[in-house]
């Protein structure tokens, strides 16, 4: 057997860790709380059907042809529109890239901004698959801690003031994995250093409009004048097979930009674009937003209930306002691997935190899912995780 | 207004020409055989509007959630079924990494293959589309003359034997830009030739089903034990607007490319990975892909025939047994970019063959697609544009 040589970076991207961790947790018989699925019960199923029945009507062969790499003009138009009517900001289409699932905009904006020798600055914990596509572009990715209210504003100066940072990534609004939300002040600091820095910033939020609780809060990228990059996705509000998200970015970031989108798939599904279009045109996408907050409201409230009353004291847990996710740290000491291990032998499964921590750390943390199983199975989870942390804390 | 910084690779990328060129020939009164446009009249509307509504029948929610990198099974397993059918060949699902149109295998495969230093050995004239995609995971890109019947095989060997090849990349029939495919002889040597000095060779095929002509050969990559990389596309026998593609690889390699993949986008629309399979279950594919052929041969024929009409004689052209383009050259020393802006100003419009080439050259070539303009269209196009060529030669 020949021995091929591969690139250097195939070496530094996180490899099957998490998805031998999935491919676990996605046997039937257990209970899982490490995926992050929206929760496929609200799915507008038969108004996704009547959008693609209308668009045979009225558009016949023209969602099947080769289109622009930029994307649709009217989805385009539309995420403009959203962004006015949620914030009042001003954007125009032409500074609008739609991309294949926001996940395309890290691959995209790794390329245009990152470099081996320059960082990707991001949160600890931090999305992991902003740690995969940045590290295939960079040696250096750089993790601030993230308290509950955004960066550490102290060390993220640090890291911007050290030099060499390519870009900064974030999220937002109840991140993941934490599920914190970065405050008004903290927005306004973290867009001021950017600034300061000229460094681009890179703001993801694809929960963003899963708040079920609190106020929304204007875009960090929205306090800066020039280097914000906001990436928003379908994948929350409509549905994530599509592989639908976006970027807005000014000209000259987004011309390089389109550049690197056109190599990566020349564009994103025209079909699935113009489905989601149609879709967004016929629907009230604000009722069926409000729909799944409520749900993943109750959810979460559901989740929090049950750690307070079968969680051992010492184990904490963050109380997010929206999304996804809620995630808990154990004493310290503990290993949440080790605890993983036991939770599949009584058929329940969550994310251990180290692969969130690119360099190491986080042994003692856990990402908990409450989006996507059912109130039952939420009950009898909890009920049984509460088991495993009490018998490996009684150790 | 701040600079940023961008990495080095965005300078290397070939950037607006082409983009400059196509948005000139979208001009809807020119007569442009300048894009790389199927035929939209053969789109298979009504059977792929069927296959929605079936899909919708028969798995509900499902094609809507997020689904494995890999891609659909039953789609991965009729790629097998395919090869197997056309040539005998054995492929395995698990070999098969379905890719977000076969562009973004060029994407996955830069990204495993390349790094600085580590070249990308090519055609010349080769696809534009993958110059643009190795260029940003490389700073070499060395191109081999393309013959005839393929890779001029001294120059070929000459390329591999200086070391520090990190892939080939070829497309076996019909080949984008030149129409050329390689004779059976130098599929076998250059598959011995990448498996003597040890280079993954990544045959891209999007146009082999679209034979007129001659019989069809095995693809290069069954002539190797290890390391052969085949790509495909539903784009040119289904719908390009779907983009979906496929690369098969022995499991080291597609190990690797589904870690990139992952990085990419998370996976290729779940949605258009089952329409498509659910149309290849309804309909027959071999009639429709008849059709497609006995348009495209038509227009290949009626074109070539007006190129002996109506251009002097002094230019030469290729003659392909199948696919979308025929490659034109001028006598030497013409500047096939000055012809352009002569024909645009006549409404007629083409590809000037420089981009093609990654390090300058080809300025009296140039590419004719013949697939997307109708024959009335293909009859003035050709017309006008002989009497540019005859008018531009006179001076």
């Amino acid at each position: 057997m020949v021995e091929y040589i591969l690139a250097t970076r195939n070496r530094r991207v996180p490899r099957s860790f998490i998805r031998e961790i999935l491919k676990v947790a996605g046997d039937p018989d257990i209970i899982s709380f490490a995926g992050g699925l929206p929760n496929a019960s609200l799915f507008p199923v038969r108004e996704l059907r009547k959008a693609v029945n209308d668009l045979f009507d009225s558009r016949g062969a023209d969602p099947l042809q080769y289109a622009a790499s930029e994307g649709f003009g009217p989805l385009r138009e539309w995420v403009c529109q959203r962004y006015k009517k949620r914030f009042g900001l001003e954007y125009s289409p032409e500074n609008v890239l739609i991309t294949t699932g926001s996940q395309q905009a890290l691959d995209l904006a790794g390329k245009v901004f990152l470099e081996d020798g320059r960082s990707a600055v991001m949160e600890r914990p931090g999305y992991l698959g902003a740690i995969q596509a940045f590290s295939l572009f960079t040696d250096r990715i750089i993790q601030v801690p993230m308290e509950d209210d955004g960066f550490d504003l102290n060390l993220f100066e640090g890291a911007l003031r050290r030099g060499s940072a390519g870009v900064v990534y974030l999220i937002s609004n109840f991140q993941n994995p934490s599920g914190a939300s970065y405050s008004l002040e903290k927005r306004e600091a973290v867009a001021r250093i950017c600034e300061e820095y000229g460094v681009p910033l890179l703001e993801d939020d694809p929960y963003g409009e899963l708040r079920f609780s609190g106020e929304d809060l204007r875009p960090v990228t929205s306090f800066m004048e020039s280097g914000g990059v906001l990436l928003g996705t379908f994948s929350k509000i409509g549905v994530p097979g599509f592989r639908i998200g976006w970027m807005t970015a000014e000209s000259e970031i987004l011309d390089s930009l389109i550049v690197v989108k056109q190599a990566a798939d020349l564009h994103t599904s025209a079909f699935d674009q113009q489905v989601a279009w149609q879709y967004l045109e016929n629907e009230d996408i604000d009722k069926h937003i409000q729909d799944v907050r409520e749900l993943y409201g109750r959810h979460c409230d559901l989740m929090i209930s049950l750690i307070e009353e079968h969680f051992p004291a010492q184990v904490r847990y963050t109380r997010p306002d929206g999304g996804m996710f809620l995630w808990i740290t154990l004493p310290d000491g503990c290993s949440s691997l080790e605890l993983f291990e036991a939770a599949v032998r009584q058929k329940v499964a969550f994310v251990p935190g180290t692969p969130f921590h690119a360099d190491g750390g986080g042994e003692n943390t856990m990402r908990l899912n409450f989006s996507n199983a059912d109130e039952r199975s939420i009950e009898e989870g909890i009920r049984r995780l509460g088991k495993c942390i009490k018998e490996y804390l009684g150790k």
